[in-house]
């Protein structure tokens, strides 16, 4: 029998042996990552955490709620719940945006799902994680199974998107250069954490409910473009809560799931730095360096609609009345968002003349002015013939020189040393609620919007953090 | 603001061009892997697939619900059952050897872990998938949910086997040394293209079904010796069910998941060769070679145990009545279960002395021979310290000689050219049956046993395949 032998290696007994034998890279085995992470999630308190960094989690928790009820109505999310709403069990969480509930696995898919279809949900820009987008939809659903405070759903986040923000800050940029989609492969182990502290697991329990996320990876970068991309944070949502239901029944898994030497960082990434998962835990927290997107498109055209945006506001610019748009831009502007003359609404997101000319156009650069009907409309196809881009290696990527020259020969210009949204130059909590009023209208009422904007913003005072889901339903 | 460069990067919009710029190991890119493979599925009818090929997979299906059935009542079903059971939707759904039914999700998940926890079903040898506990669970499940006649559930399982085996061919051994466990990173396809074929998706939708699939790896072999190993099968199982039901909705995915640049095998695999995948479709059948373990411990110790109980069975041996039994054995026996000692029922799978010994004391070599009571068994303990096992380089890997030396002086030997199960000595269908009753027995009672039994074999003239997972429940 010609049996490769590799199929004896199958035991685990034999494991540790057969890494030997390969000579698998992990030549000095890391030790007690997982442990160590487990531990402080289960021995952290928020009464712990900086004033400042729990703001900041508010923030990520009210511009995820807003991006949830904002995209619940795409038809992305209608094929999801006619395929797998039939399965639900007892239906006691809330879709965001939505009539509809589900069981709680359910409900944490869809909501990831709608979370995450306008990319306009939250970024940790070091590694370009979303980080709300596959821990808040799990400890969302699960507000409405079982009595969760505010400020236990508030910690949940912040430690949910410090276990995976530390595990990507690990691997990055080497595990998302091989193509894997980041959010989906390290947002299991964050909702298992949030879902793990929220459950009210021990040690070995939540060292259990990491392993079994990182069985779980989810999502490769080739499903962009596609609604395969929106379910990579939404599934990575449900495998965080199943991993930590399955944990609490203990439903045992590695004990150094993160950094065995057939554990996830090895088997995920071809390089990985262990000290960023365990080195200050507790002391600075990632959640305080995330960010908010002002436009739903590609970072780098944010200055310029900055730019246009002011110009047009400033001046009441008709469009009609624009010669001609010239923008001098950062090297990558032209790199990425070069298309001239996009076909569709998702590739609009994407094209700098499309994105300047609709701002002009509509004095707005939101979800709408990234639409298949924008991409077609007359006024801005016309404008954007008569957009310029050229790069000027002098300009940071958060800065844009926009000079606008109209019929009549007025020439007005705007220069952009940060735009908004960028790291100098976050967006206000009023923009957030701007934003977030923009993306719910027409889903939820006015009043109804205004009352869940001031749910997120007093949710560490909430006694029953269901409120908000419950606020959220359609 | 210092964004990295590859945020931008997330576009689908840019990701071939972001390949191109970061110089991506596929250079020549393959095309239509994933679209041959699916019009193949589509386009297959069963009438094609010749009688042997069927023949072996009714064999399969017998194993495999034999393994189900008699992995049920493990403590790892049960706390899988306890941790997501009560999230289950309608419950039609049988869960094999027991009472309780859920909805296909979870009944699939439970029925993959079942079928894997004694690590006892099929083995495709080449690749060490196992090739039904990712496809099957799924499709029994859907058999309760709708009407599938035994010759579709048949095709589906070939169908399902062949599209994760040539996957797994593609990539093995590269794959599996990264460490992924191979069944549960493949599986998801399998299992997506066997509920495709049930659900009737076109030749789009199950590309779709494919890519979604594709995001969808489950397993570390890190996570062997755990109770999380059995949960990859299983959840593989429940992702490919998942992937179908979203296709048939016309939930979108890559159209090039396997192949393209960032597709699944570039991003999991380190070497490939798609021709694997897409040569001889229709012509021959990964199916036709699989095998089924006699044993439920390491394949190297089978031609042993094959000997010992051969030599038991032909001399009435009683155990303390043998003063030395002496193996000859191929060389991988010891370095692989060479454990003297084994502190476990799991480690004792993979001890020689504790196999041989156990068999010879009680005649037999099931789960019952590898349980923690058979490891603290007085007799078999002082037994195992008489068993010696020395290499015999002249030996190929399924054979063995074996001499036992009794008290009275007595010599008797045996030598074992091709061991049972291997690829010259396949198990017997009286074989495979009289394993599926020893597993089942105290599962099942008999009477339903020996008509399970019947329903598997007869599977392909049911009209309602759903009368075998009706007959599997407890």
């Amino acid at each position: 029998m010609r049996i490769a032998r590799r199929r004896f290696l199958q035991s685990s007994a034999l494991a540790p042996l057969a890494a030997a034998q390969e000579g698998h890279s992990a030549a000095v085995p890391a030790v007690d990552v997982t442990r160590k992470l487990a531990r402080y999630v289960v021995q952290a308190r928020l009464d712990d955490v900086p004033a400042a960094v729990r703001k900041e989690a508010v923030r990520t928790l009210l511009n995820w709620t807003g991006c949830a009820v904002g995209g619940s109505r795409h038809e992305t999310v209608d094929r999801a719940i006619r395929a797998l709403g039939p399965f639900s069990g007892p239906a006691r969480s809330t879709v965001f945006g939505r009539r509809e509930r589900f069981d709680p696995l359910h409900s944490a898919l869809f909501n990831g799902i709608s979370s995450h279809i306008f990319d306009f949900d939250d970024t940790h820009l070091r590694t370009i994680v979303h980080p709300a987008a596959p821990v808040a939809p799990a400890i969302f659903a699960w507000s409405e199974q079982q009595k969760v405070s505010g400020a236990e759903l508030l910690h949940a986040l912040i430690l949910g998107t410090e276990v995976e923000c530390r595990i990507a800050n690990a691997v990055c940029p080497a595990h998302y250069d091989i193509g894997w989609h980041i959010t989906g492969t390290v947002g299991p182990f964050g909702a298992a954490a949030a879902m793990g502290k929220l459950l009210g697991l021990d040690e070995q329990q939540m060292i259990w409910a990491l392993g079994l996320a990182a069985a779980q990876p989810v999502g490769l970068r080739e499903m962009f473009g596609t609604m395969t991309k929106s379910f990579h944070p939404g599934r990575a949502a449900q495998n965080g809560l199943t991993a930590a239901l399955l944990a609490q029944q203990n439903y045992t898994s590695s004990s150094q799931p993160i950094e065995a030497p057939r554990g996830w960082a090895n088997v995920l990434s071809t390089a990985r730095d262990y000290d960023q998962i365990t080195r200050g835990l507790g002391e600075h927290f990632e959640i305080s360096i995330n960010s908010y997107k002002p436009f739903p498109c590609g970072v780098v055209i944010h200055p310029a609609l900055d730019a246009c945006l002011q110009l047009r506001a400033a001046h009441n610019l008709p469009a009609s009345d624009i010669r001609a748009v010239d923008l001098r831009v950062h090297p990558l502007v032209l790199e990425l968002t070069g298309k001239q003359a996009p076909a569709s609404g998702l590739e609009s997101k994407f094209s700098i003349y499309h994105a300047a000319a609709a701002a002009l156009v509509d004095g707005k650069a939101g979800e709408p002015q990234f639409s298949d009907e924008a991409v077609r409309n007359p006024a801005i196809v016309a404008l954007r013939g008569r957009v310029t881009a050229a790069v000027d290696r002098s300009l940071a990527e958060d800065q844009v020189r926009v000079v606008i020259t109209m019929r009549d020969g007025r020439q007005l210009e705007k220069y952009i040393e940060h735009a908004i949204g960028s790291a100098k130059n976050p967006m206000s909590n009023q923009q957030l609620e701007a934003k977030f009023a923009g993306l719910a209208s027409g889903v939820l009422p006015p009043a109804r919007i205004r009352e869940l904007i001031g749910l997120c913003w007093d949710v560490e005072k909430l006694t029953d953090a269901s409120r908000i889901a419950r606020a959220a339903a359609a």
